[in-house]
């Protein structure tokens, strides 16, 4: 089965009998209504050469990125993160590495106000196999989910797309990628700030964060709106990096299909896109395009307008 | 490291600043306070040819497994289980097998009144390596704790132990075991009812669950007293089939370091014992010691006393 058909089928099969349950399996977090507030839960796994490679990560950035891809699935909803569980299965952590990847974590989930507070240790005899469960909250109510996009609302991302796929790309190709490259990749920031200003305000119709590339993940978007999209390559922000440096494909290809940006994809109704702005004051934002009622995603390119099949990551693939 | 060594380090380094936050990494479960309850957090993994094998396994039976083992840890502190997340890591997995791995997890969750609400896909190219973390709740201040244990406090386990492992070495030297061996093996009980009652009637004072053995867990419990024991081998209730099998141990080495049992193992102030056997009624209780100043296990067997180093079982030994 492709990694598509099993996450089909736990949605199909996921129905929630506890009405507290607000959202469960397809969303960036699932979400409980505690009554004052709605908690917010999500778990990523990060695997040795499937998700990184110990030729270009040490043991300190294997940890801030275990914690960064899970503080931005808190920030897709627009929540507040507060406590992590561990899980660590390894085939040996010598005391060198233990340190540096613990110190790597709770740096990077100390810096948006959450910390480690339980865990499992198991032994994975191949490779190092690691699950960080992060548990967030926001006021009741308070979260933007995938569903709830509608045909005219503006499409946003909330930084320059690439870099990350970039950096990967270079190494893997024995060459070393400059340093905003390299930064995308080993260290990226969660948009915990933004995703709250969203939520708070009510400004996103819709939203998730971008881990498996630009369009498979606003294929998804889509999926969840039985809607489609219209965005224009002009407007797709590039990251500038790329222009700097040999890649076997134009730098708008890293942008639309490669992974791990974790910036927000985000839907905004088009009469609050001023109050949006006022409210961001100095922050880019990138329109790139309007959701349609079609379920098709079109791309505008040159002047042409052409249906994309999403492509991105899959790990089953 | 040994497993021993990487836990020392995450008590060692782990001091929640969250005021919320009851208990941290050490026990069965974190405890979060929300006010008008306490939250409980637990997380196992299971990884394949480490903790189970498909030569006496099927997928069904893993995720029975799987839900059991963390319903346990929420057993082993008195709370009702509530909410899971799955982290499911597999090599590629077959359109037969994912409906029976999910009707396994999801059965035995729900005997609990439990359900899986969120989760993560990923790819470990090797084995099967599963995670599941299991929320749940109880009322606030009305958990057990690893620590609490008095000297002079009776020790109690919940049922007879070491069938888990007996199963274990009869597949292992080819043969199939008795169908009693074979479901304490394969499928569990966690004791979440006897557990609730424990607290809810704050009739222990300490109290954990048994997963690497009678004399590794209760060296923890120990330890986390800055406190010891004394046994006597006579009162250890040994599984009776493991008499009917040709073991390569006496059956008592299987009750005693055996891993896997899932019974409770609990420490009762003397003055609450008439109240706990008023309490459970007709539930089979052993208490198999007591609790004593000295930071030393001793096991009283044939009329002898003597030192025991805990052993059990350690991933990384």
């Amino acid at each position: 089965m492709t990694e598509e058909e099993i996450l089909a089928f736990f949605r199909k099969k996921s129905k929630p009998v506890h009405r507290e349950v607000i959202c469960g399996i397809g969303d960036d977090c699932a979400v409980i209504s505690r009554g004052s507030f709605w908690e917010l839960l999500t778990t990523d796994t990060m695997v040795e050469n499937v998700h990184f490679d110990f030729a270009y990560f040490d043991p300190y950035f294997v940890g801030r990125k275990l914690a960064a891809v899970n503080l931005s699935d808190i920030a897709a909803m627009g929540g507040e993160p507060a406590y992590a569980l561990l899980n660590l299965s390894v085939p040996g952590i010598s005391e060198r590495e233990l340190p540096l990847f613990w110190e790597g974590i709770t740096t990077k989930l100390a810096n948006y106000g959450a910390e480690v507070i339980g865990g499992d240790v198991t032994r994975n005899p191949e490779r190092w196999h690691l699950t960080l469960t992060l548990i967030g909250h926001a006021p009741s109510g308070g979260v933007i989910f995938r569903q709830g996009a509608r045909p005219g609302d503006l499409i946003f991302v909330s930084r320059p797309l690439g870099a990350s796929a970039g950096a990967l790309e270079l190494w893997q190709q024995g060459f070393e990628p400059p340093e905003s490259l390299k930064r995308a990749h080993l260290d990226p920031e969660p948009e915990i700030r933004l995703g709250k200003v969203l939520a708070q305000e009510n400004l996103a119709s819709a939203m998730m964060d971008i881990s498996d590339g630009l369009l498979l993940d606003l294929a998804r978007l889509c999926r969840a709106n039985s809607l489609g999209a219209e965005i224009e390559a002009e407007k797709i922000p590039v990251h500038e990096a790329l222009n700097e440096v040999s890649l076997s494909q134009e730098p708008i290809f890293y942008a639309l299909s490669g992974g791990e940006d974790f910036a927000l994809l985000f839907t905004v109704p088009p009469e609050k896109e001023r109050f949006l702005r006022l409210k961001l004051g100095s922050q880019r934002l990138f329109q790139i395009g309007y959701i349609i009622e079609e379920q098709i995603i079109y791309l505008i390119k040159n002047g042409q307008k052409e249906k994309v099949s999403p492509s991105g990551f899959d790990h089953f693939a």
